[in-house]
């Protein structure tokens, strides 16, 4: 019976130890939070990531380890890897831990990126905008997600209110002025490699975010083939050059046909969360297969799927669950302003008939505005 | 949060409890047996069935409850009922638990059944033999399972051999003498049935049985429409008789595009697991959604499917996982002679494509025998 360790225990660990019990796994999930949501399926250890002695309890525990959460410490991550084998690899967390070693592998590595510059102090900052231009946003190089640690600077005038916000963690966990991007879409690759370098995607996602947290995602994004093939062969580069083991997404920007590569997060990730009813495999499934040197799964879809997070509280499943394709993710969370609580699935088919399916959603839970941006999309094509 | 109650913890609770989770749903399982497989996935009490306290205890922190075993005492059922909400009713367990019942009920609505008679003495016996007939199979009333408590007849003078079997339980359990049925094939539809009355049926499987425990399951069945539209057509029929909630399956024989019902299963049910990856809503999802009074999800499935029961030892997973439509389900138990411990399914869009992969997947396990009849009705097709 293999054991795997889950650094971290909200909702991705969650669906990991979901999806990993049909495969015979067993689970251990290290996680601050006594209340963490993955706790309700597979057994919980509290205890914190930089806690030397949670961690050798948590390995003495384990098989192999991987993650939920990308903002482990890279020392902890490091400590573990020593016990046992962590996929992946605590390097390719450390570089996507910071924004700026991110950018400057992506470019390395031929994937475009919005211009960018280091900042480390309020001189460096007026530099930086020399170089960068307005508008652009400054950001922490480390533990920012979800729109957190993040300031638009519209015009040169704002960089005093900027700094005002961010300045002091330019000494911590460092700053990075990135150029804005007035972008037609976001969209996101979410493949998998495995440990003897087999990679697959999924189809492309295409992404809209509310208040810098994801809200909606569509699949196949409904974008050139071309685009989506650019957008893969810019994922499967980075995969390789970090020899990546696991499922991570690839976020980027497109306009007028060109991308901009804008993150990477090392782990399953939201916008593939549609990959559980609408793929063959989903992305929990095949992470789970990657770490433990497994076959990976087809990635092939069928029809098209609209994932809808659900922020802040849980609204009524009924009419979800009353669609032919609607499933309902709630991920056992206490409602709190801001916080991911579950999410829905919407598959079909027929791109018009989730279109109308959405709709009706939208309706009944009173989110037509959340709802819109894929349904437009669907229509459209 | 509702806390869903599973009476009898193996693998069918296993299942519900992880199609459980993403809606949201707490599970506590009660088994005797500390080391019960769904033990794994959810919390478990462990405590007899029979055992008032135990029941108790159960009804106590349940909100509502159901059965992953159909062997509940009928009493312990009935006292459970009158605490919590129980579905299904526990008189529709009692109606499946007695196969005299059964088919008396079967035969009331219509149902074809194959000749049978009460058995309740060595003289009823031989009165029971000139009733049905020869050749035919003494079979326990209750208890029964997976070929346990059955006796084949060939000639008259089998009669003895078959009372010193059987013959002692015709107090207890009492018995039932059941003509043999030569027959093409045996299918089961798999349904669910709403607390609102609403009825869906997955497509009718066609299943294959070694020494009496179920080993392949294709779906679609190979059938003749109007052959599975009449299966469909009498299940529909039993359980809204039953007033039945939940899903259940009707086991039946076919020959010569006649049909003839064998059993009831008042659970979800063996010849339905490939619905976890081959169908929109799993049997297991269904099962819940009706139990709780939520809309019914949509039981279409997509392409062929067909499930490999691991009966006794798990094979290794390495042949089943490289296929590109291969699903694995080891259910954590201890291997043991004739337990069932995991199972796979394959699906594929095309049938030719089903064939060939179970084709590898029999030849790599060295169980050719096993695939054999699902690849040949596959490419009879």
């Amino acid at each position: 019976m293999t054991t795997v360790g889950i650094l971290g225990g909200g909702q991705l660990a969650r669906m990991l130890a979901l999806a990993g019990a049909p495969l015979g796994l067993r689970f251990l999930v290290l996680d601050p939070a006594a209340d963490a949501c993955a706790g309700q399926v597979a057994p919980l250890q509290v205890g914190g990531f930089a806690d030397p002695a949670a961690l050798e309890a948590f390995a003495a525990e384990v098989d192999v380890a991987t993650f939920d959460f990308e903002n482990v410490p890279a020392e902890a991550a490091q400590r573990l890897a020593e016990r046992v084998p962590v996929y992946p690899d605590p390097r390719a967390l450390a570089v996507a831990q910071d924004r700026l070693a991110e950018k400057r592998l992506f470019r390395e590595l031929g994937i475009p990126v919005p211009a960018f510059a280091a900042v480390d102090s309020r001189e460096g900052l007026e530099r930086a905008l020399d170089e960068v231009g307005v508008p652009c946003i400054l950001k922490t190089r480390r533990l920012g997600y979800d729109g957190k640690g993040q300031f638009r600077i519209r015009q040169r005038g704002d960089a005093d209110a900027a700094w005002a916000a961010l300045g002091a963690q330019a000494g911590t966990v460092g700053l990075i002025l990135e150029a804005f991007v007035p972008f037609d879409g976001e969209i996101s690759v979410v493949a998998v490699r495995g440990r003897d370098g087999g990679f697959r995607a999924w189809p492309v996602t295409c992404n809209w975010h509310v208040d810098g947290v994801l809200s909606a995602s569509l699949a196949p994004a409904p974008v050139d083939a071309a685009l989506a093939e650019a957008a893969v062969a810019h994922a499967r580069r980075l995969a390789g050059h970090l020899d990546y083991v696991g499922v991570f997404a690839l976020e980027l920007f497109h306009r007028d046909g060109r991308l901009l590569a804008n993150e990477m997060a090392p782990r399953v990730h939201n916008s593939g969360h549609w990959t559980i009813e609408g793929a063959e495999t989903s992305q929990f499934e095949n992470h789970l297969r990657a770490v433990l040197g497994l076959p990976l799964g087809s990635t092939a879809m069928r029809g098209h799927a609209c994932m809808l997070n659900w922020v802040g509280q849980m609204p009524g499943a009924v009419p979800v669950l009353a669609e032919a394709g609607g499933h309902w993710h709630d991920y056992g969370k206490q409602a709190r302003a801001g916080r991911k609580v579950g999410h829905a699935t919407l598959r079909a088919d027929d791109a018009q008939a989730l279109a109308a399916a959405l709709e009706r959603v939208g309706q009944a839970l009173d989110r037509t505005e959340q709802v819109a941006p894929a349904v437009a999309a669907l229509r459209a094509l």
